[in-house]
């Protein structure tokens, strides 16, 4: 942490393409929260709701919305998107740290390895037999690559990842810690009364700038292949079954999970606790909502929620209608009531209603 | 990869108890998918959604359901049950390479351990004081096995399983990457304004042909055995609570979850993210479907779903209800307008209708 | 497990406050199951429904509760908590044999490191460089520390938990195998059509006397800290996002998620497999129903559960409702007709009611 160096304000205003408001030559070393920042820090204001914190933050500077910058007295770096503007100053004031090429003394290579020299190799790791590393590829500590897999240019594979054989990760892609890729996918012939395997030997690919987050798990397909599309970005804990094949610039939030042989188009959200039945197919830019399943195909570009999955807008309806259930049977009653004061007959309530 | 063998579809036939429609002497060499399957190849068609993909594969052989054989031209190995005749298959054609026999020179083995002369225990690996792996048995790198455990004649532990102190590992049984067995259930008592721990002293046992997914992990019970029956399958990222039992022959879809001391009959099936509460019984057969919640207990043979789970046949009919809400809530401001238009007097609306 | 040491039933009284209804001198050494008790052991009869078994037990003594002591015929150990009671003596009978303090001939010691000599680094750990582990700490077997963390007095890392750099844990904290500390937290900035990772260089806090189980995982905020508060005990396979802030003595159980930059107050329960939105505040004593989804903040001590979350009265009204749905639609066909044959006229039924 020791070391930072100094930006001028106008410096980062170029790099993001900001404007300053205030002193061009205001320096900053460091991106804190509101709270913890102090005068060689930067800042940020991204909402509304933490304007009162960003009056009193001791922040040498402000990254801010243009929407969000009048009435603040410090230093001001405006942006038109600040979430954008932050992923670059941090990556720039930030950068972490890249651990020296090499191998490490206690790492195993298994025959017919091929590690590149600008690679690293943490202690423990094992590579497996005709597997390959590429140039500037880390993996970390205790990380387990099986045989014959290959790991792309600028990958990253973090401590305690597990590749089973035949599994391929994309270039700079990042694989976090516990990452389970290629395990057997859940598939089985039950007959006379037991559940049989069916082999599972088919394999994982992750394409290029792909993110798993911290033990999720990919299952091989299986035959052929499970795929994870380029850009695509999956959260922690999430689970893709054999066969899966997603697009690219997916978001798969934390807990979210799909069944075998599902295939989502581009750019597909699921949010959190989300679940995706099998053999379905979610199109381009199609949404399910947290803790929703979608138990059907979701047409492109649509947003469905509920268990099973419909339109947002259905589904919001719905709610609504189910909140009102309460008023509904009273009013109901109130009908009842006042027909039977009125002296009409009561007619035979069918037993099976099938309206 | 290399150095496949060629079988002759015959004899894949008497394997599996189908016949040949068309050359009985066609060899095949690996099964792949209907896209990726050339002229050694067999691929397979089991639904009716995937007959163009037949139609318009490369594969020399095709393997397929009785009801789905009609009107494909080429050879064919026609079975009752695809996926039972493609786990025996595949069995044969990709069988795994076993390791060879042996301890990498890497593993810690503790005092008065025993490990069989047949068993492999791979790179990295750590098995605990007083522990035994049986004959055949693989013990994948970087596992790490606690004191007192017993490992079954076959079963494999695929790379960083983690099994606690006791855990036994019946024969035949699969465990995958990133599995914890017998952790510490979450048990305590609070007291005081806090939460005090109360020990865990029992232990996990897996009984023979039990397959555990990546990630899942078994919490070891407060007292005695939370207990896994043969022949159960588990897919990944699974929680099972201390003091649990599941019978034989269950399946327990991804991210499904069981809370402490619930117990299970024999072929249960859990359906993805489904969740069952603590101290309840599931009878034999039942089953609860995808992100549904047993709250309470079921009867054997009985399937539900929803949250809080009831009948399934019940849910489908309130599904339908909740979906007509908007026509009912219409229906019944029609009524009342009706009756206001017929000049009837209104009724007093009771405040909370018991109704 | 050889070697126990007898305890007298007046002395155990002592420990947890209790009293002897018979025989004070009655010796155990250890508490097993109803079930599996003989007459060394203690067992415990804590809930009505185990009755029966309580009395067929051949336990020596029996814990119980004073409200269930009627009617037993063994040396009894009466408290008024079973559970706390419990705790406390099998924290006594089944003591944990703490590992030989010291460090492992196979662990890696990165520069700087500081491992107190009462603690125990087991095989194949690894610890990062500028890392402190504390007194009495355990490390085990395969778990990796990153650079610059600080691993508190008492602290146990079960194996295979990872810590990402400058991950911090609290005094007599434990850590389940498999968990995963400061991994990015899931932030992206997207922009020209694709996501453009922010980088997280915060950390994750954990304060004293906190237990994190098997395979969770807890992501490192953007900036500051995510932060568990001390005595918050969480489940397994649990998903903590970026920036989220428990307060003390939280329970999080199995399968449960908290996205990012939401705050816990202190005594917010989550029961299993339950969500929480991002950016939202749980008041203390706060508790989200299993399966439950709170997307807006919640009051304290408020009780929510459904999806989304609402208070549980009102879901508990509601699901009531939602099973007399059919009855509701069967009355009001029934009122319907009434009023048909009743030769009123039928009003419009307006196309899209805002009832």
């Amino acid at each position: 942490m020791a070391g930072r160096m100094a930006h001028r304000l106008a410096d980062l205003a170029g790099l993001v393409g900001g404007r300053v408001e205030g002193d061009p030559d205001r320096e900053v070393e460091a991106v804190r929260t509101l709270e913890a920042a102090g005068p060689r820090d930067l800042s940020f204001l991204n909402h509304p709701r933490y304007r009162a914190e960003a009056l009193a933050s001791q922040a040498g500077a402000l990254l801010v919305g243009q929407d969000l910058a009048a009435g603040l007295s410090v230093d001001l770096l405006v942006v038109k998107d600040t979430a954008f503007a932050l992923s670059k100053i941090l990556s720039l004031l930030h950068a972490a740290e890249a651990p020296e090429p090499g191998v490490h003394p206690t790492a195993v290579l298994e025959p017919g390895c091929v590690v590149d020299p600008t690679a690293w190799i943490g202690p423990y790791a094992v590579i497996g037999a005709g597997s390959s590393i590429a140039a500037r590829a880390a993996v970390h500590a205790h990380v387990v690559v099986g045989r014959g897999c290959a790991v792309g240019e600028g990958a990253v594979l973090h401590p305690h990842a597990v590749l089973y054989p035949e599994t391929e990760v994309g270039a700079n892609t990042i694989v976090h810690a516990g990452v389970v890729l290629g395990a057997d996918g859940f598939g089985y012939a039950t007959s006379g009364g037991a559940h049989h395997k069916v082999p599972q030997v088919g394999r994982v690919v992750l394409e290029s700038d792909v993110e798993i987050g911290a033990n999720s798990a990919i299952d091989r397909a299986t035959l052929g292949e499970t795929r994870i599309g380029a850009g695509t970005k999956i959260d922690n804990l999430v689970q893709v079954g054999h066969n899966v094949r997603t697009g690219r610039h997916c978001i798969l939030c934390g807990q979210a999970g799909i069944a075998g042989s599902t295939k989502l188009g581009d750019y597909v959200v699921l949010a959190g606790q989300a679940g995706v039945s099998g053999h379905i197919h979610l199109g381009d830019g199609a949404q399910v909502a947290a803790k929703s399943a979608a138990l059907t195909s979701v047409e492109p570009r649509t947003q469905v929620a509920g268990i099973p999955a419909i339109e947002l807008r259905r589904w919001r309806r719905q709610a609504v209608l189910i909140s009102r259930l309460e008023e509904m049977s009273r009013r109901l009653r109130a009908l009842e009531r006042q027909l039977a004061s009125s002296g009409q007959p009561l007619p035979e309530v069918p037993e099976e209603g099938r309206d």
